[in-house]
C-alpha cells in the first residue's frame, strides 16, 4: 500500500450562505483518514470539480441534491487512485472517477467508481468527459435536437457546460450564439471555440444586442442561467422551438430568486415552443456511447475543453466563489494531489 | 336558391377592450348580403361558437390570431348553410363547418369549408367534434400522454376544452381531477362526466385543497388558464411530467397580465419536467381520424358534451362576456338562425 497521510482534511460547511456565497461559509477541519467497510474503496482524492449547480444544493430542499447542513462534508465530483479495496473491481493504484467530496480521502462504495485512464487528464476527465461533457450532449443531443442551418443560443456560454453546448451545435451545422459575462469570454467563445456570435449579457442595452445577434431568432435556447436572459429568449423563439432547461444559474446565489419569467404559458402556446428540464443522472445507461462520442471529437479537435485550475484542496472555497461571481471559464477543476 | 335576408347583420369590434370586455365593445350593423366571388361560397350562418381563447386575440399582436382592430368584424368558427356556390365541391343546402365570423352571411372560400352531416347537432359539432374536442385530443394524446394509473389535472375544468380532457383521460385510465370556478361545476364534473375529484380555484386555501386532491402529485397537468394555478400545479409535478399549455385564461380578460410563474425554470430540471404549447392547427392533416374516435367516444356515451346555447347574433356579445365570466359550462354555443 503506498504511503498515505494520517489525516484527511476536509472542507465542510461552516454556515449555509444567507444570500451571495463567501469563503467564511466553508471550514477546513481534519480527521482521521477512514478505512473501507465492506464494499468500499478508500480513494485518495487527485482531482475534484466545481458546478454552479451545487449552490443550488445549498438552498435547501429545493435541489435534488437533498437538503444540505452546516458541519457536512462539502459533496462533489471527483478523479481519484485507490488506496485500499474490498471490492475485486478495484485494486490498489487504480485511478478510478468517484464522489469524492472536499476531502483528501473518502470511502465510496465499489459500485460508485467508475476506472478511468490513469494517464488522462483530470481536466479532461471532468470537463468534457466528464458531468459537464455528459451534461451538455445528452440536453443538447435528446432534448435540443439542432439541425444544420438553425440557430442555437447558449447562455453562461464560456461556462462548464456552455462551452461544450456551443461547440457540439457547431459539429451539428448549427448557427451559435453564445451568451457570457465579459467581453473576454465573448472573444473566446468566437476567436477560440467557433461560436458564430457573442454577446456581453452586461452591455447597456443587452435586448437590442440580442436581437441583432439572432436575426433568424431561436430554435434551440439552451438555459443555464433563467432569470431574465430566459425571459429574453422566449420572446425571440421561433414556431416549435426549443428551450433546454439545464440551470438557473441567475438564481443560486441569492436568497431571492426573482419572479418567473413572464410570457409564460402565452408565448409557448402561440409559438408552440417545448421547454423541458433534465438531469444528465437519467442517461447513465447511454453514457460510455457518449464518452465514446465525445472523446472522437475531442481527438479530433472539433471539441476543444477549456478548464480553469485552482491548487489545493483549501483553494475550493475561493474557487467556488470565482465560479458563482463569473471569473471562471470552462470546467472549474481543484487540483488536490 | 333559399329566400333571403336583405341585410346582413353583423356583430363589429366597436372598441377593444381596456380592461374587461363588456357588451358595449360590440356594435350591430347591418350591410349587404355579400356576393361570392370566384372560389367564393356564399354561407348562411347556423350557429357560432365562442372561446376564450379569442380574448386574446383582442390584445393585440401577441396572439396567433394577428392584431386587431375596431370596426372589423369579429372573427369566430360556426356551423353554415350554403346559399349560393361558385364551387363544384358544395351545393346550395349543403352544411358546413365555414369561419363564418359573428354575422348572418359570409362568403369563405371553399377551401376553408369542410361538409358536415346536416342532420348533426350544430352544439356538438361544434363542441366535441370541433375546435374544442380536436384541441382536447391533441394535446392531451400527443403531448400529455397519459398512462394508466396517472394523475391528470385540469383547468378551467367545465370549459369547453377542459370538459373533454377529463373524460378523455378517464378514457385512458388515468385519475382525473379537475379545477373550476364554482361549486356547482365541481359537483357537475364529479357527478355527471366522471371526475374523480374536482377543487373550487375559489376556496380559502386553494393550495391545501389542492394537495388533498392530488396525493400522489401530478403526471400530466392540462392548463387552460395560467397564472396562479400554473404555478400551483408546477410545484406538485411528478419526475417526468408533462404540462400541456393550452391557454391562458387568467391573462385574456386584462389589460395587465401577471407576472410568469415561479419556479421556473427549477422545477423543470429538478424535476425533469416538460412544458409545451400547442395550437390545434399544427394536427389538421390528423383531423379526420380524430373525429372519427371522438365520435365513436360521443356515441358509445363515453364522452359527453356540454353545451351552453344562446339564442340569435345580438347574443354573441353577452355569451362572451359570460364566457369569460365564468358562468357558462362546456362549448358556448350561439344559435344564430
Amino acid at each position: 500500500m503506498p504511503s498515505r497521510e494520517n489525516s484527511n482534511r476536509r472542507v465542510v460547511i461552516a454556515a449555509l450562505p444567507d444570500d451571495r456565497l463567501e469563503v467564511s461559509n466553508y471550514a477546513m477541519e481534519a480527521a482521521a483518514v477512514p478505512d473501507p467497510e465492506s464494499g468500499q474503496v478508500l480513494c485518495r482524492t487527485l482531482a475534484i470539480t466545481i458546478g454552479a449547480g451545487q449552490r443550488a444544493g445549498l438552498q435547501g430542499s429545493a435541489s435534488y441534491a437533498g437538503a444540505p447542513e452546516s458541519g457536512r462534508v462539502m459533496g462533489g465530483s471527483g478523479i481519484a487512485r485507490v488506496e485500499a479495496s474490498t471490492d475485486s473491481r478495484f485494486a490498489v493504484g487504480d485511478v478510478v472517477r468517484a464522489p469524492t467530496g472536499w476531502q483528501d480521502y473518502s470511502t465510496p462504495s465499489a459500485d460508485e467508481l467508475l476506472a478511468v485512464d490513469p494517464s488522462a487528464d483530470p481536466g479532461e476527465l471532468l470537463g468534457a468527459l466528464g458531468t459537464n461533457g455528459l451534461t451538455a450532449y445528452f440536453g443538447l443531443m435528446d432534448l435540443g435536437r439542432p439541425t444544420e442551418g438553425e440557430t442555437v443560443v447558449v447562455s453562461a456560454a464560456a461556462g462548464s457546460v456552455g462551452h461544450l453546448v456551443g461547440q457540439m451545435a457547431a459539429i451539428k451545422g448549427a448557427t451559435v450564439v453564445g451568451i457570457a459575462g465579459s467581453d473576454e469570454k465573448c472573444a473566446l467563445l468566437v476567436d477560440e471555440l467557433g461560436f458564430d456570435r457573442a454577446i456581453n449579457r452586461k452591455v447597456d442595452d443587452f435586448r437590442a444586442a440580442f436581437r441583432a445577434a439572432t436575426p433568424d431568432r431561436i430554435d434551440v435556447y439552451f438555459d443555464n442561467v433563467g432569470g431574465p436572459i430566459l425571459e429574453s429568449a422566449l420572446f425571440r423563439m421561433n414556431t416549435h422551438g426549443r428551450i433546454v432547461c439545464c440551470g438557473a444559474a441567475s438564481q443560486y446565489d441569492t436568497s431571492s430568486p426573482g419572479p418567473g419569467p413572464r410570457g409564460i404559458p402565452g408565448l409557448l402556446v402561440n409559438n408552440r415552443v417545448r421547454m423541458e428540464g433534465f438531469l444528465v443522472f437519467d442517461y447513465e445507461s447511454s453514457y460510455e456511447e457518449a464518452r465514446a462520442e465525445l472523446a472522437g471529437w475531442v481527438g479530433e479537435g472539433r471539441l476543444k475543453p477549456l478548464v480553469t485550475d485552482y491548487d489545493g484542496l483549501e483553494a475550493a472555497p475561493q474557487a467556488f466563489v470565482d465560479l458563482l461571481a463569473g471569473t471562471t471559464v470552462g470546467t472549474t477543476v481543484v487540483r488536490v494531489a
